[in-house]
């Protein structure tokens, strides 16, 4: 039986998120993104596919590396306006009983003592569908909005990061144990003050002496996504992740990052498949292969080349204005710079240039999409799965909704008449459906912050 | 004609409130505080009442004032466990279409940057609804939650608000031009990056160099609460708030700072009538006297007054339980004290003592209710409107959603017979239907915050 493929939806608060200029195409209704009816529509579509989650990008910040300016970003709404996306899961939430919500929280801006209630009152109001995507941030223009002279650099980053996920683990996990609400009417109790716990923290970037604010949600933890695909980004997504997203076009290079993630999560005393790994893809799909392709054709008159430019500039830190077409980039690794361009050039034999890269791309963004009829849209996702190992795929919008629909109406029942995807949700909380239990195993670091409950104690002494 | 009365249903997202031990009654639901269908409901109820908004309040740290820890708080849900109420919002926006939301939120613990987008945000997807409630921070437990060894001081705190005050009405009022949005898909342009402008601010606690990153919304400055009611929290209250929270119970105590508040307003080149005064009120009601009064008897015996005690303790800085019942408070303004005790104090002829605070408590608050048929309900209402010259109400629940819902069935057809509520919403965003404009006037500080526009700039010269 083929392996079970796992689909998010991949979208984000703004007009413009992955494949720039789509908004002008005429369906297009992504500039309805500031109304409530717009995003529960599209979580009713996600669950009526049965996709796993509907996830959620941001960014803090604005693309100003294009040109040295944010000119090209706002005239194309390229992520700019962005709306705050944690508030539109109560709405999608409201709606929905099955899908999960992964939301991109920057740690580097949230103080972690409300930010760890922002997740448990999501958690709470979601009935436990909450998952938080693990950023760090990278954008000088988001660092100037926050005060900051500057970015701290990658390693500071992470650092920073590992002593944040300890911690809201702490909170999370350590302060409230399972027993501790008792919502006894009859005798007035609501939490036994005994059983919750002051986390008391000293380090080095955090210091705090508080309890949860929230009482233990269905995950406690929400799910934990991450997208670092530098080889410290890599490690992070080994010890704290459970959901990766990888980007990639080349085959080769996709299973050779997923193989080392495996590598890497067991090395950390995970199970390997405790951690799975979503590709970044586009589909664009019709009721044949011909629709398809004029579909395409269609969608791609309303590309902007210049707006995925300009997100393609602030991603890997290079000014592309400053290339002429045929000239080889050359860069050299800044505190701006993700790993985006490695893994464009990594293994190039040929040098990347301007016009390589405006020839790759598709519906304005970097990479082309898979396009074609339901079931050659499907053959070509388990097939990539196949070659890959990879779990599943997070899902980019084109011309919005329409693109979700025609991926529910077309390629889900391909998917599922070849066996590769489920036929129903499973019950309970969007952990248990990824993983088989609501909280996180044993093996996963946040366990280590639980609190020694006075049964263990007795049983250990 | 009477005045017209205004009314916000005033709550919070957790168990215990005001009125503590309300949730130990057997018909209270309040402890469904996690389920988004319990907010949409209350919502609901709110707007068929034809409630202005729903105001929610919030608290960061928890109350251990009370015997020197917070286990009176935890074991009496005395608004612990709390999650944040700003998530609340968009589920109940969802389901209701003319009913505001005042939102609590810290400026001490928010990033103005991000602050301004989630209030951006929630404007948007409210269709301009809503409100934010300005709130400095006074809970030592909170300082040590955010990893402060203790709070700033009162003078410092109002300090680093009005900067605060400055950064966000330039990213709300200043950073995008009312046509900078152009939606022009013919031609490509989202909106006009000549007509949206970078925010640089360096000030004494706040600097910051970036665009705000939502497009205006709605109201663009949500509308404006506090509940400041020291001198320094007033003169705060006359520069910026449009709706103030006030406490008490002595009627020429209410009146005088009702004076004071529109006297100061006015003194800062305000219309004294644009700050909307609300009085924090409970009531019980009945079809008859009869029945009300046999449903306080019954409520009442689910009040806790320990939890009470605990929850005055903090807020006033005073541990209670130190103090025999009929020994004098004696107290010195702390840097965690409000003018809570000053204003049960300012005019007590007689030392207040723990036995005289109990037996003015009501149903596990300070305060006692308004009992009565709905006839008789709002009678006292109008009656205390016409003494004081408030505007309104800030009406907190007890046992929840029945005093919402008693209230919307027996009190607003009362007030509304004798003329003194109004029989539907106005059209358009919250401050619209408070104020007649769905923007701030020219005379409120914001204003000066706005970018001096290409037409404004040539008609001046």
């Amino acid at each position: 039986m083929p392996k079970q493929i796992r689909l998010n939806a991949f979208d984000m608060n703004c007009v413009g998120h992955i494949q720039h200029g789509m908004w002008t195409h005429p369906r297009d209704r992504a500039m309805d993104y500031t109304s409530l009816a717009y995003w529960q529509h599209l979580a009713r579509t996600a669950e009526r596919g049965l996709f796993d989650g509907i996830f959620l990008a941001d960014i803090v910040g604005v693309y100003d590396v294009y040109k040295n300016g944010p000119e090209t970003a706002i005239a194309g709404g390229v992520q700019i306006p962005v709306n705050d996306p944690m508030l539109l899961v109560p709405a999608m939430a409201a709606v929905t009983t099955h899908v999960g919500f992964g939301v991109t929280s920057n740690l580097t801006y949230e103080p972690p003592y409300l930010f760890a209630r922002r997740a448990s009152t999501l958690d709470h109001l979601t009935g436990g569908r909450f998952g938080w995507n693990i950023v760090t941030g990278y954008l000088d223009s988001a660092a100037r909005g926050m005060g900051l002279p500057v970015q701290h650099d990658h390693d500071t980053r992470y650092e920073l990061a590992e002593e944040y996920m300890q911690v809201v683990y702490k909170l999370w996990e350590g302060s409230w144990e399972d027993d501790a609400v008792r919502r006894d009417r009859a005798g007035g109790v609501y939490a036994d003050p005994a059983k919750v716990h002051r986390v008391q923290h000293e380090g080095t970037h955090y210091r705090l002496d508080a309890i949860h604010l929230s009482e233990p949600s269905p995950q406690r933890t929400p799910v934990l996504y991450q997208a670092g695909s530098s080889a410290r980004g890599r490690e992070f997504a080994a010890t704290h992740a459970e959901c990766v997203f990888i980007n990639g076009m080349d085959e080769a290079n996709i299973r050779e990052t997923v193989t080392d993630l495996r590598r890497r999560t067991a090395a950390r005393g995970r199970d390997p498949r405790d951690l799975l790994v979503f590709l970044s893809r586009t589909t664009v799909v019709g009721r044949t292969a011909k629709e398809a392709r004029e579909k395409y054709e269609e969608y791609h008159r309303h590309a902007n080349v210049e707006a995925a430019l300009a997100h393609f500039s602030s991603s890997s830190g290079i000014d592309f204005s400053r290339y002429e077409m045929d000239e080889p980039f050359r860069y050299e690794k800044t505190n701006a710079m993700n790993s985006a361009v490695d893994a464009i050039t990594r293994q190039a034999s040929t040098p990347w240039t301007k016009r390589r890269l405006i020839e790759q791309m598709g519906l304005g963004s970097r990479n082309a999409p898979i396009v074609g009829s339901g079931d050659e849209v499907a053959e070509a996702l388990i097939r990539l799965v196949d070659e890959t190992d990879i779990d599943g795929y997070n899902l980019s919008r084109t011309v919005s909704p329409e693109s979700l629909e025609d991926f529910v109406a077309l390629v889900v029942p391909a998917l599922q008449e070849r066996g590769a995807f489920k036929h129903g949700y499973e019950d309970g909380p969007l952990r248990q459906k990824l993983f088989g239990a609501p909280r996180l195993p044993a093996s996963h670091p946040a366990a280590g912050y639980r609190p020694v409950t006075a049964v263990q104690r007795t049983a250990a002494e």
